[in-house]
């Protein structure tokens, strides 16, 4: 078994996200990260019929209580989050507990926020078994639930301590949840690295089928330049919201669809297309790149434009709702090229409406 | 007016805590703390007839919103805070937003943990409006919520931008309530200022009367010394339990009264007989100490002893329910002399209840 070990470093405190075939079985990858024998497995009612079991035998020699959750991002929210409190204190876990994150992002970001806030502050590892959470929500320490009035309004900084990455649970991955995850490992090429955008050119087709060769290098890809961006500004003061590229579009797709229609790598998807248009349009991208960006996301067999069923006037309305609102301005994330995004705090609703409206396209 | 400033110095950010009368009138005691036009006031039913609108005047330069929760513990809980997040979000809150806690401990904790969890943090001002705030809940950065299985239970280390004291507001704080935060200065002095512990056996009878000059010295002792071992230990690893001493007696006698009988302050006080009692019988704490202990408590007028109608197995049993539990130990803070306090892992239940139970001592 190859296994592969990146490190993030923060001021305070360091992690290893590690990533390979298998390592769900190995103890190893656990054990050293673990420092009580209290552990609560925290899953959902999809991954759980699973991966609960065998990561149950790993970790056999723990005292395990376990917490199986509905599934979906309709549940990310303070009740089921206080389902996580209700089953730490009826099982009496200590200060010292650990809490693990079986499942995709919303497992992801509920068990690190419930770690987070049970006693101020307990051990919390990622288990991640969506690409999307593998490439972005386990690594950067961003928790939260949802709000009726927003997504991820309610949350926390708070860093794991081992990020566990097993490649195979990907082969069981639905094909479409696969796809919305290569939306946000073609984002982080945009953001930081060409010559990873040329090998995504190269290999989107290995990527969709499944090739565990290559999505172990998109993911360590992704975790490295990912973790390089979170180790500059852990608490999103500047650089971090590049990461942010093509959500603000995103986020505004998923609200008006009140989160049922899109998975937020399709939705990300069709933002990151956006901002390419919007980049070109105010940021200099050449218009050859915008092209690349399209025909990549296009390959990948995601959304390349809002739903028909989405006005303009919607979707501005939606995103300047969004928190990336500072002091009032709309703040994107755009191109200046591939592999180069910057922050523009000054985008003014009515090139976004011309952008967006096809008359004037 | 005279106004003393301390400094809490932590490793990642300081903050200072103004003390002194008249404070909630002075623009500046504020302006410098708040770094956009959006303010969003918290306070309770009992503070918020006294002091709102004269804070209210204070700040009329900025976008002010204003949410006045019931008062009590028994209030402080996830559906509260969720009040705060809700009109936080209605009221279209930015990143940016501060937080201002106007009252007690209650407010002061769930407007912080507010603080902390919204948009994954956003800034925060303490305004303590009773003595026990002053003292000890507003400094430190300790924020929570309840849960119905034990208190504190949901929270964050999450600091202010400043504390801002005004010892003005004391002259219409309960005397009951007054005497209660006495409980934790006395505790304050015992864990690390013997020469401070003299100056109380001095001044009792003024800090009782609500002497301004008295408890402008007291308070200003106190968040001194919370201050220095704050910025030990921010997250509360190691030397920080120090201030928990009298507490696990105290948390134990509250949660038995399910908080409906003694106020907190009150409960201390008798956890810190107990404390003295213990220390005297396996730390070498002197007799003498522990008479001079007992002796400035009941000046306080404060409880020396747990009420009648608790039993030493129902009192240990709470005990050991206390989150201050690792790994199955009890865990307590007791004293080798006035002014030094130390972490005793393991003290036994048989020694526990052998000097509760009347019989035996």
């Amino acid at each position: 078994m190859t296994m592969q070990t990146l490190t993030v470093k923060l001021p305070a405190e360091s992690y290893p996200i590690l990533i390979g075939q298998g390592l769900l079985s190995q103890l190893s990858s656990f054990a050293p990260y673990i420092h009580s024998e209290q552990v609560l497995l925290v899953s959902n009612e999809t991954v759980a019929p699973l991966y609960l079991e065998p990561l149950k035998k790993t970790l056999s020699d723990y005292e395990l209580d376990t917490l199986i959750l509905p599934d979906g991002e309709a549940y990310k929210n303070l009740t089921t989050l206080n389902q996580i409190f209700d089953t730490l204190l009826a099982k009496n876990h200590h200060r010292d507990t650990t809490l693990i994150a079986l499942g995709g992002g919303v497992i992801g970001d509920m068990t690190g926020f419930a770690a987070a806030c049970y006693q101020r502050g307990v051990n919390f590892i990622q288990v991640p078994t969506t690409l999307l959470a593998q490439v972005d929500a386990s690594v950067g320490g961003k928790t939260a639930v949802n709000h009726p009035l927003g997504k991820n309004m309610i949350g926390a900084f708070y860093q794991p301590q081992v990020v566990v990455i097993d490649t195979e649970v990907l082969t069981t991955l639905p094909a479409r949840e696969l796809k919305a995850g290569l939306a946000e490992v073609i984002k982080t090429a945009l953001i930081a690295d060409a010559d990873f955008f040329v090998w995504l050119e190269e290999n989107i087709n290995k990527l969709r089928d499944g090739d565990q060769k290559a999505l172990s290098h998109a993911i360590a890809r992704c975790c490295a330049i990912k973790a390089d961006i979170v180790a500059q500004d852990e608490k999103e003061a500047g650089v971090r919201a590049l990461l942010n590229l093509g959500h603000t579009f995103g986020h505004a797709i998923e609200t008006i669809q009140e989160y049922k229609q899109w998975l937020h790598g399709e939705a990300v998807a069709a933002g990151l297309v956006l901002a390419a248009d919007l980049s070109m349009r105010v940021a200099g991208l050449p218009d050859t790149d915008k092209q690349r960006i399209e025909a990549l996301i296009k390959r990948a067999d995601l959304p390349i434009a809002i739903p028909q069923d989405i006005s303009s006037e919607q979707l501005v309305a939606a995103m300047q709702r969004d928190k990336k609102v500072q002091g009032g301005k709309l703040r994107l994330i755009l191109l200046k090229a591939i592999g180069k995004a910057y922050i523009e705090e000054n985008t003014k609703q009515e090139t976004l409406l011309s952008m967006l409206d096809p008359a004037s396209s």
